[in-house]
């Protein structure tokens, strides 16, 4: 089954982009016995590299142990049957925009064999990571005023986008598992008479797995609803999961973990892998965006599109006249180690099941460091845990499980110096600013910083940024906490720095 | 000096973003003693890659030979004193979206000794190249409706992303030395009585060296006189110059290269360059784009902005929210190659004074093998070198001061079948474009591919698309002849083929 066509998605800009003449050209340089001075390219000869070599680690590598065995890559000017995917001098030439084939082919294989789309015609096509990704699909369907659909806490960066481009949020509530299918249902249905004279939202920007800020992971249950409910109101998804391969068995305090881990099996890990909204969409409304930047390195920018045929042509037009192809050593570097990684896509799967470990070890540590530092008890229904101290509830958090953050909602119900400024707050202040602000300083002079939740409220206009007018709910708020980069050594006492900081802010200590 | 308030130049978008918070919390995670849960950066423990090492040529490598001394390039996680200036798992990470330090810094000086900027506080700001350059530039400066100064005929993909945008180019008209500065001067002059109610244009869009697809280079006199105009107008130029280290000899047909070329010099070889824009802006109203592409290796995609504070500081606004910083992977290696070069920016220079000789042999070439297909005889003012056979006047070019190509302008007015098919032309069509394919069809046809001129026609609007609406002059078509990628062998047949099929075309053969 083929994607259908959904050509009315797409915005004034990116349906005026005609094809560059000169890529026609392109297809007459290959005739037999063409002698062609069309291309004004540089000559290969005078690029001053030679050779390309590095040593990474093995797919299989032991990542707890230091001793790590290594795989040298080398990638020559030219391909004498020496094994490599790519040819240095052609790579570092202009090349095609949409990447590498053989890049290509591997991400396409790669979906087709982790994610299953529920389309045929899926194409796939090289991007600079996803923040790139995110800003070519804004400039391929949205105009100025649109409406975007986002999560009740959405990434900064991403919304940093589309707010000077006159976009606006509508931001849908989210309980544990992320966006609430119910919640969205009713927005889309109430909207003409909600806010009459506005345009319908067309697209809906979700992290599902590990989501930032929230850490929140959705159910396959949850992005069924979700993909029903935007086929019905004609709404193209936007699948933005940089986090899908950090996804984590749920948390248990003080788990003892062995040294030696259960036996690798491709089958077994590919099904402890959630489903996307990709394998759910049967139409090509999704357009998924994957990178490379969590699970090998940030500094390579490079990711990729999933996304139906139509979508794809538009946004390589978009990209031949901004970024063009991605680096070509990036693309060679990371095509050699996939390729020497193999056979297939395998070697790469076995890394990112290591990895994933790396990363829940790093979730239980700051979980168990709050246990340690509070007095954590299950919450009720959503909630997570809740951390009390002298039996003050303090704030609650789930348990990530996907991605690098834990989202904790502190109550400023019991804070006495909070209940008495609310008093006196003047006209169009929100006292829950004033004290997120308070706290986070309070954090600081303790030497633990932490980000403020208020840095992913959603924009949906200036007529809506109080606490008031937005609808957010008052007397809490919010910080991002990082266990992605911090040791054991590092966590224990930064949660011990918290705790203290707001038994003091809460007048308990 | 430092830089004018040019801040009124800025379009809304641009005028419209905001630094991200997050980037505030940098400053705070560097506070000695400080743990930090704020950063959601993946470990760098985890990212695979342990070195990376390259041969390269040296910078005093002789490009006539087949041995090329070779230097080693290594790049390490960490900077254990080894030389080395960036670090790679550092690069690695998430970075400055500026790009690396080192680098800004070489870039920097490399701006302050080659090119003189008139003014004092310009800044240096990484990109993805010219084409990402240009891109974020109008991102910075046109609305749509804006009117784009432009050179009468223009690289297409420059233009290929302002059309969709709702722009429009006001070409001007060129002589042998580029962009007529008298011819500026008019337009502007009589915009407001030519095109009543239509915004005058506030940028000007320029490849000053070698320009694509004229092969034109502007003399220090011209670039002084426009600059002058846009002061007086209030207009931004936008010097994209990726040709301007190959600048050449006068062309001498049949010149005798000794083998051995003489002793290199650098105070001479930066006499021998052209003054730039950037050299007389006293304002700060030139952004000059500079890139890696034609000098080392397109693929890679790394290039800089030279501009005033005010606008590097909105055009990192705007890299941030989309391409964020350049390949790690590009930045390490061209840093490391440009340090083992050195001293200090000299071993650039260095390669780049040898460079220059392989594309002026490549002008050569091309320029020898037409003297010898066609009887060439000296032109008229402006005409360059007029190419003949049998008497009749096929076509005019200039050799090349600069670049990679040569701009053939072919005169159809003794063209037999050109004439007769002008009297039956219909209304709205053009018999030049007609005839353009028709002899790009019969190049083809003797197995020589050249480039349409029309493709770098400047876009004016949906109604001055045909010669007469457009103001372009009639009876001559025009190619572009690349003499970058061909070698020695290949030019002699491809130009004797392009013979052939003119005459046969012509009726002469």
């Amino acid at each position: 089954m083929d994607a259908i066509d959904l050509r009315h998605h797409l915005n004034t800009l990116s349906l005026s982009r005609s094809p560059s003449p000169l890529k026609d050209i392109i297809n007459y340089m290959t005739i037999d016995g063409m002698l062609s001075l069309a291309g004004g390219l540089p000559h290969p000869s005078l690029f001053p590299f030679v050779n390309l070599e590095a040593d990474v680690y093995a797919p299989t590598v032991d990542l707890n142990s230091d001793t790590r065995e290594l795989v040298h890559l080398t990638v020559h000017r030219d391909d004498k049957n020496q094994g490599q995917v790519v040819d240095l001098a052609g790579i570092l030439q202009y090349t095609q925009v949409m990447g590498n084939s053989w890049l290509l082919q591997f991400t396409h294989e790669f979906m087709r064999t982790v994610f299953q789309p529920g389309y045929g015609n899926y194409e796939t096509l090289l991007n600079e990571g996803n923040t790139d990704g995110w800003n070519k699909v804004v400039s391929l369907l949205c105009e100025s005023g649109d409406c975007i659909i986002i999560e009740k806490y959405t990434y900064s960066s991403a919304q940093a986008l589309w707010i000077p481009m006159g976009c606006k949020g509508v931001p849908i509530d989210m309980d544990e598992e992320g966006m609430r299918a119910d919640a969205l249902e009713d927005v889309l249905q109430q909207w003409d008479v909600k806010r009459p004279g506005e345009k319908r939202p067309h697209v809906l920007y979700t992290v599902p797995t590990g989501q930032n800020p929230t850490g929140c992971a959705m159910s396959a249950r949850r992005k069924q609803d979700i993909y029903s409910i935007c086929v019905k109101y004609d709404i193209i998804i936007v699948e933005d999961d940089p986090y899908y391969f950090l996804q984590f068995e749920e948390y248990r305090r003080g788990r003892n973990r062995s040294a030696t881990p259960p036996k690798y099996d491709e089958p077994t890990f590919l099904r402890s892998l959630e489903r996307t909204f990709l394998s759910f969409d049967t139409q090509g409304r999704v357009i998924r965006l994957d990178t490379f930047s969590k699970t090998l390195a940030p500094g390579n920018r490079l990711g990729w599109f999933t996304c139906n045929p139509l979508f794809a042509e538009r946004l390589l037009r978009g990209a031949e006249v901004t970024t063009q192809a991605p680096s070509g050593w990036s693309q060679a570097i990371i095509a050699e180690l996939l390729r020497s990684w193999g056979p297939g896509i395998s070697g790469y799967l076995r890394w990112l099941s290591s990895l994933i470990k790396q990363y829940e070890v790093r979730r239980d540590w700051m979980c168990d460091a709050i246990a340690d530092a509070f007095d954590v008890e299950k919450g009720t229904d959503g909630e997570g845990l809740v951390a009390y101290s002298q039996g003050i509830k303090l704030f609650s958090f789930v348990p990530a499980r996907a991605g690098m953050f834990l989202w904790c909602k502190m109550y400023l119900g019991e804070h006495r110096d909070y209940l008495e400024a609310k008093q006196n707050i003047r006209e169009g202040e929100d006292s829950e600013a004033i004290f997120e602000t308070r706290i986070w300083k309070e954090l600081l002079e303790e030497k633990v910083l932490l980000t403020p939740g208020s840095y992913y409220t959603p924009w949906q206009g200036k007529d809506r940024k109080s606490i008031a007018t937005s609808g957010r709910e008052p007397d809490v708020v919010f910080f991002r906490l990082a266990f992605s980069m911090t040791t054991k050594e590092d966590v224990v006492p930064a949660i011990q720095r918290m705790a203290k900081a707001l038994r003091l802010s809460w007048g308990i200590a």
